[in-house]
């Protein structure tokens, strides 16, 4: 395993030259784009790393698995998709023309729209501090925290966010004023991991939502199982079906560089490369995942399932 | 010509069932759809009125022709033209689309996102006491006040608008606060006028910008030339096209059921009609000035022109 | 099994109503929209049936996914997905849209435009009656047959196919004239199967490309991996995403009513269910499979596999 | 008026670098984009001209402004507009998206969707002979003749437009096939005229259909009305608002290079100029119209009309 990590990550280094940071957040435009780690967790708890795995830097999108979840345990399936869909937008990340164009409400919940909706849901459901608690527990790493410097320089230039949560508004998907939902959506965005805090993350995904550790569950099965498929036909904007086919493990990735990755029933694996491909996707965290996938035959379909 | 107008109105009437008063704006959804009025200014200073003529209604988008106005007046063309163009957009007023999808800036000043951006660049030149004594003068009417109700009610209810000008700030295009560019577009839009305000306008537009009382000059030929010419191929939103080739003169509508026409060099007209087709134009509103354009040879192209 | 079968069947017959046939092709468009029927195929060779399972109908839109896997044996990855990319688009599957505005080639091989281009290949690769041959086998159907009144009742009605081959011939990524590739495409369609055709499909590729009678490898393994993951994000149209998280096995509609799904290393299935939903989905069928899917916990993250 | 034509084409022929000539057409690609020509027609008889006012080049899609009137005149204003619209399209002149995604028929008769249907009405209305003789009396100019390897250059190179023609037909729009309507469509394009022709055509728009030399009326008054609203709010594509703003005159381009433009009631202009810009219009023709319009006050809006 180590020796499979490393090698990934050498070459990936290599391609960290060719992608950029997420300009249109300062905070995140000034991070050094050369940084590449990889953690991956296995089911016996064992972490393995390389490269900059311990680094901190913010969840971003990420957090929108986590609030997909919160969101089907707190208010279940019907209320939760009665005003976000599930499919695939098309479009990029950030987009607008759908919601505008052809559809009453946003194509899924991975996508900028469809987040703040579901954040606009749980604002009165759930506080921020049991947010981050409950991230921290499922991460199990106790060291996450908000990050001030991101959240504020986020929160300075959320025009765009601002844009499409009004759009929400005017078609009365909002449960909450724009400010209330895009702060806690925000604030989601703004917490400090690292690549094995996503490794963990993805093995509680990978068991069914038990904590392997301590055996608790932590999410029901169907929110699970809810959530994976999401991420798979949705996680990596509009680059999942690619990376489904290359890779094909549910995955989620962020702005800031992050992605998580499930390989159900086996092993959570979490990255952390902030150089981003036009998609947002992390360009040498994506070659990692290809390269784990090809050696561990970790795809979905794969042929059959090696050990180590 | 009494005679012409009486017979347009009472046509027209038959057709105020039709259609709908602006419903997405309370206090204009409450208004009474079966209204209409109509009046006609012509050179030697006559007025000519039928139906609800000298009925008090909010001005609304015909204020994007004073607010364009005044921007050339104040920017000169190169600024004024510098963040939004002049395209019939194909789309809806309060579209979001192109400027999502494959535009950097507003297609024209007569949509709402065109309105906006201008609006944010009068906001630092101009007070709005300044444009409201300059819409009096226009109007050749001192008793225009701003409508506190509709205002309100329409600062209400303003999420797409919001959603609009959020887009316009995150693509750099907003010179003042999303706030201050739209309590200066709203307040604009909620100046009360009657159809005879607003053919005593259109009387100045056709005179190239003189006061035909006073013989003062109001506004600059050159931007009367351009605002006519964009009125004329954006004005009546995505019917723009359709109502040059049935009734060819320079005409603004306005959600609040007003239509403001300029016959160049012959007279202005003024209509006051809420019932609107989904387009936001007045219905009976554009059948008056398809009778009038027939009965008078009104049309730019008309192939001669009589006398009264 | 029996006995879920029947109860799911039994069910899902009330919704037939619900939909309509597919009334643009009028040879579709005739057909009794109150069939419904189901066949499961396992791994030790049986089949389980239910209502209308040795019906024939043309298998339509479900020929993609063999011309898909034809595709790549022939011309390799790289060919093949030179000129369609992978990604569900977001829109119905026989839009213009996308490929007119923002992309240089069709989204996926599973909407009418990526088919074509993916049949302008093949048809200087492989002969109509090899494909016929070949899809027998992966049936292991000898009986299918190509449909003349169903493929003349399509060529006569091709307009919008042939705006869509045409488009793609005008940015250069037809390997063959118009007329060959729609040719190879409706033959293609028009093959009459059955249920049980599909549902022995659909073991072949959840047996990874081996006929599990024989032995014999028809796929090879890399084949059967990218045609089962491109099925589960694009292949229910516009549906996909929705189907995934409430069935999540890979599948493939047809708007002769035929679904084909592989419940991977246990099944197939297949279904036959000519009422379609607005998409062009078996609306009877998905309440089949959803109703099997939970029952026997077919769903790919399913939290656990009981045995029958 | 001789001076004011060198200046503004000898100024125009310095911009003549700056576009490209229409290279989806082999034939036009092959053309000298250095060519620069203007002759005015004016209400005299008098031929102004400048430059390569006598070349020959083909008309392109200024015959969409002559089958538009042949249209109203023979099929009326009602049967014409049944299946076209009025409204400026918003988009570029080959789009397909807004005819797929929003509406039923094309936006205006100027755009290549909206001048094939109108081709496929007239198909069947009038031979190509009795237009070719019409456009000649048009133009007053009897060696107009088809330009045979452009013709066929383009039917070679068509595909894009069979794509705009199958989609009208799958909406049931076409009155013949899409071959009749295409081959009528492509032969009207590749008429041979000169920027003298154009004057000439243009002058007899100007003097409301009758030909000034022999008094004969060749087209109706209210078709004339028509045909120069829609060249005025559609003619430059989606140039069409800001060459109003700046030229301000009924004009319609073609991708030979041709523009046709009507000063009602004084004259008809001519351009050749095959350096187009990115929206398809004659780069330096743009220029020239432009000078025309300042020097000569020819903006329909313009404050006073001097002598010459």
């Amino acid at each position: 395993m180590d020796k499979i990590l490393e090698k990934a990550v050498e070459e990936g280094k290599k391609m960290t030259a060719l992608g950029r940071t997420a300009t249109y957040i300062p905070e995140l435009g000034r991070m050094d784009k050369s940084y590449l780690g990889v953690c991956v967790c296995t089911g016996d708890g064992q972490y393995y790393k390389y490269g900059d795995a311990d680094e901190r830097f913010t969840i971003q999108s990420i957090s929108k698995v986590i609030s997909l979840a919160v969101a089907l345990e707190r208010c279940g399936f019907e209320r939760t998709f009665d005003r976000v869909g599930m499919e695939p937008s098309g479009d990029s990340f950030d987009s607008l023309v759908k919601l505008d164009l052809t559809s009453d409400y946003p194509s899924n919940p991975m996508i900028n729209s469809g987040a703040i909706a579901i954040a606009s849901h749980l604002a009165s459901e759930v506080s921020f501090e049991q947010m981050l608690k409950f991230t921290r527990l499922l991460c199990m790493d106790d060291e996450i925290t908000l990050n001030e410097r991101v959240y504020h320089s986020e929160m300075g230039h959320i025009s765009r966010n601002k844009a499409i949560a009004y759009l929400l508004e005017s078609k009365g998907i909002l449960e909450n004023s724009v400010e209330e939902s895009l702060k806690f959506y925000v604030r989601m965005c703004s917490l400090n991991v690292t690549a094995a805090s996503l490794a963990g993350f993805g093995l509680v995904l990978a068991s069914d939502g038990v904590d392997p550790a301590t055996g608790k569950r932590l999410l029901h099965s169907w929110v699970v199982q809810i959530v994976k498929t999401i991420m798979l036909t949705c996680g990596m904007y509009d680059g999942s079906g690619k990376f489904a086919v290359e890779v094909g493990v549910p995955s989620k990735s962020g702005v800031g560089g992050g992605i998580l990755s499930v390989v159900d029933k086996r092993m959570g694996i979490g990255i952390f490369g902030p150089s981003l491909d036009e998609k947002g996707n992390s360009i040498a965290g994506q070659h990692v995942l290809r390269e784990l996938s090809a050696k561990m035959k970790l795809h979905m379909f794969a042929d059959n399932v090696p050990e180590f």
